[in-house]
């Protein structure tokens, strides 16, 4: 069952990440140019393979791996979730938050 | 399309929220009662409609929808999604992020 997981395609993700602030700038960038920022420190969107790989290696050289955590969530499309919000989104913009 | 995701059942959900520091404290004790905390203000875990249902009545009675914001991502189990984690999970536990 967990290699037919391994095996498939993944098309949508959220990720999050709680990284030291000396490097939360760079990461909210480079999660940027792949992904929409969606609230605080947590991005989504449309997502290939091959751009899922490029992401990982441009983070995995921008983390430190003893004090940074991000994790991906990879969904097979954007039609096997549903969302339910509740109040409104935050008016603020990402670059608020990061500065 | 969208009328038959309404009509599945979820029994997974991922849940962010964004709400004042006044109601923070709240809001987190509600969510860690129907899900685990994950990181920072994200939570995730099992659920079954009636406890979605329930969860989403307690938090519309404590946020304030003009301040807070909460998003509740619902998939159909735990084995519509695959998760990638780069670095190392924080050391923190969730009552520390919320005194």
């Amino acid at each position: 069952m967990a290699a037919n997981k391994k095996n498939m395609n993944y098309n949508y993700a959220f990720l999050f990440y709680d990284v030291n602030e000396k490097r939360v700038q760079k990461v909210f960038k480079l999660c940027k140019k792949y992904l929409s920022h969606f609230q605080y420190s947590v991005f989504r969107g449309e997502m290939t393979p091959s751009k899922l790989i490029k992401l990982k290696d441009e983070l995995n050289n921008v983390i430190n791996k003893e004090e940074d955590f991000v994790c991906i969530i990879k969904l097979m499309n954007d039609n096997v979730f549903v969302e339910d919000i509740l109040g409104s989104p935050s008016k603020k913009t990402g670059e608020d938050l990061i500065i």
